[in-house]
């Protein structure tokens, strides 16, 4: 059959993703960042706090935001691209002046971080008759990255009524949302992800390592090696990795056995962590100095019956799982490399392998009960 | 049987959930936050990216760093509260004052982000003072959340040695890697997180909707219901909201039949995007008219041979195991609420329920191929 899902068919929505992609950009592709659409997987962004995040643009210290009323600013305007020396501060040439910066596809302003002045009070001029410009204008959504080595702009564009939106090493990204409606900027990245490696060689020995540093209410357990997985890293190519340095036990994944989500974990933020079966290629254990204290093929029942761990509820669910895994009377989720043509990119789709030859699934509750 | 994964064993890893527990606190409970640990979901940091951030201690404009060379901190310090009006500035006085702060477990400084000076000087000053006195005590990880009140402050810790870390809406986190080796200090949050609804009623009709904004290119196209979950929302709940929010149809959430991982999509962060299986417990359909312009019981055939989504291989495969799934021929992912005794932590686990009374699983081909 030729069948598909989902019809992204919206401004409302692409927006969102518009703006997304072309947010993904390193100061080295400022333009090329608008390519980066991905309209198949268009979500809506909603809830109170967001739009609360959007619309509340008093400044902290009360000073007043710079509106139409305040700054005409006429329709031929000076693009300042931060080379000029002679830059003059008269009202009207700061009248005409306006930051660096191109439309997105959606309404929305994404100001270059390469040209932007180094000196605050033009920043904070060019700052207040391009907002004025862009109000005009009809504009929507503001994105201001400011590198890191512009952190004097930070509190000017606070108090101008920008607000933080997310921050890595190099830099912090603001936001204006301009318009009296709901604000449908995206939110920022919500969630760490972690993996864990469940290994288990032909003599029904796992693989467990303890670290380097053990916290004394947790003296001589052992564990499954875990970790969180890289920026832009496969979660079945970081179980293998994390094994891999923990251990030195080279690895292939097999399936994602289950996975858990928590809330409020780190920073606020939830946490997805992923237990990962793998297969073992080799067996010649060599741990990691820096982290792991020491590694192990360890019998399974030793594994499971180490009195520390014993009688937890989730991790009870969890090895049960591994073992009829292990025993081919439970199926996880295998990996597949897929591309889909409405946005061009190579993603990893986790789910079973159905095999038409042999239906039945009678193994599962979850299928038979509904 | 009585099994259980995972040895949580280290100070190493402990440090990381550790800080991470410290770090999930409002400015409304800064003590509190040390209770928030997760000892069983320990996991390393590494990655190079990473270390260099946390090891890269130079300031952007070549202002040297404040080290125990330059400022002699007597062990007896002033803890500063930031209640003092009249607050001397002597270099005697101002080398005895230290940020109000508490040490974590594992050998960072957490500053309170309530106790902040808003005076620049003062705190450019205690701010040294505070770095030598704890460089002195063989401190690590330094933690400084400015609030957005405080934005002032933001250039100066840049300038002597902090980093950018993270930011939310009202604040921004800065951090401070003291020891000269590889930094431990967690990463910030790396993805988002979506879900999609497939709602199938017992006429074998999907559930659709039309956007209200529609993309030229994409005119005339049907699409599930999409969304991105909320802060701290359940990914079974996210999807029952999208749907009743988007069409009015009540759902109960079946299973995750699949999920998606793909990077660099929205300010470089990675995606998780999860289909769930949902059964319709209502039937009328009322739209959402902010972002919603039709929606609809659609005819199976007649959704996935639309002609602009025909075609697409991974929209093929999604929509195959769903039907699979219609047909009791695939399995999902059903949630489980537990709790691990480990962190008292409230926790979703997702995983195919295992019926011991009816072994095989014979429709896998990844649980026979192994």
């Amino acid at each position: 059959m030729d069948l598909k899902l989902f019809d992204p068919k919206s401004v409302f929505l692409s927006n969102l993703i518009g703006q997304k992609g072309m947010l993904s950009f390193s100061t080295f592709n400022f333009k090329a960042a608008s390519l980066n659409l991905s309209p198949f997987f268009i979500r809506s962004y909603k809830g109170a706090s967001h739009e609360a995040a959007c619309l509340s643009t008093s400044s902290p210290d009360g000073v007043s935001l710079v509106g139409k009323e305040q700054y005409g600013v006429e329709t031929h305007t000076y693009r300042y691209d931060g080379s000029s020396t002679n830059f003059g501060s008269s009202i009207l040439f700061r009248e005409k002046r306006v930051l660096d910066a191109f439309d997105d596809e959606y309404g929305g302003v994404v100001v270059n971080p390469e040209k932007l002045p180094s000196d605050t009070d033009v920043f904070v001029s060019i700052l207040r008759s391009s907002l004025s410009l862009w109000r005009t204008e009809g504009k929507k959504g503001i994105w201001l990255k400011l590198p890191v080595e512009k952190c004097d702009l930070v509190p000017i564009a606070i108090r101008e009524g920008f607000q933080y939106h997310h921050a890595e090493r190099g830099y912090v990204m603001m936001t204006y949302w301009i318009p009296d409606e709901p604000c449908m900027l995206p939110a920022n990245a919500s969630h760490q992800v972690g993996v864990g490696g469940f290994v288990m060689n032909d003599k029904n020995e796992v693989l467990v390592v303890q670290e380097k540093h053990c916290a004394p209410e947790l003296a001589g357990l052992w564990k499954l090696p875990t970790g969180f997985i890289l920026e832009s890293e496969e979660i079945f190519s970081g179980a293998v990795r994390e094994v891999k340095e923990e251990t030195g036990i080279d690895t292939e994944f097999l399936e994602v056995i289950a996975f858990r989500h928590a809330h409020n974990v780190a920073f606020e933020k939830s946490d997805l962590f992923f237990i990962c079966m793998l297969r073992p290629v080799s067996s010649d254990i060599k741990i990691d100095d820096l982290e792991v204290q020491a590694a192990k093929w360890m019998a399974l029942r030793e594994f499971v019956e180490q009195p520390l761990i014993k009688g937890d509820n989730m991790f009870k669910k969890i090895i049960d799982m591994c073992i009829a895994r292990m025993g081919k009377r439970y199926c996880g989720l295998s990996v597949h490399k897929v591309v889909s043509k409405f946005d061009n990119r190579l993603s990893s789709l986790y789910y079973n392998v159905v095999d038409d030859q042999r239906l039945g699934c009678s193994s599962h509750d979850s299928c038979t009960s509904t």
